[in-house]
């Protein structure tokens, strides 16, 4: 669908709706959208829904942006976590905002995924 | 429209559709999405379109991410261009892929508005 993904820059508006894969190669949900952090300008998050998938409701992950791999051949991103950790991952619900400003929740998102703080 | 912008994280979904004002107030264009490198996770461009304002058709302007200021009165971004610098300013036609990959290109655009290239 995407022939930009291969090059450096890629739109938001593609990254939007993107599948995402755990390793075993299963959907785990898609992209929202990306949560860019306007101090920076870097991209801090990736808001994945599960729209029912494993179950789980319409709950939406926080993704760490530094933990979706691109893959080509799946076409989506692909995060390194397996079902069991994915279950218990920080979510939230559709209608509610989650404390994206809260450093505390963000450095426990990050640190569930092994991943540095995007503000580091 | 958007609660979202008072906080240090904005999503991209929200930044799509913002327009887009010079010093004036008056309306430049409206943003269709943003650029992200893939290398650093750094938003690298808004990609502005102008819809017809200014008589200029449906002409897309690549704009440094850097020079966009959101201002919360108007609700939208300002960009510190004057329209006679604007008319001028590197575009593309909606149904053509600007060079997004050419670091010349990138740093003509990035010099226009006078911003620092996004990779430096």
């Amino acid at each position: 669908m995407d022939t930009t993904t291969h090059t450096r820059l890629i739109a938001s508006d593609r990254v939007e709706g993107t599948t995402v894969y755990n390793p075993d190669g299963e959907k785990i949900g898609s992209i929202e959208s990306v949560m860019i952090d306007k101090l920076s300008g870097k991209v801090a998050y990736a808001d994945m829904s599960f729209g029912g998938f494993l179950g789980m409701g319409d709950k939406h992950h926080p993704l760490p942006w530094s933990v979706l791999k691109y893959n080509t051949d799946m076409d989506g991103y692909v995060v390194n976590i397996d079902k069991d950790k994915l279950k218990n991952a920080p979510t939230f619900e559709a209608d509610e905002t989650p404390r994206w400003d809260d450093e505390t929740w963000g450095k426990q998102v990050h640190s569930y995924y092994g991943a540095a703080p995007y503000w580091m």
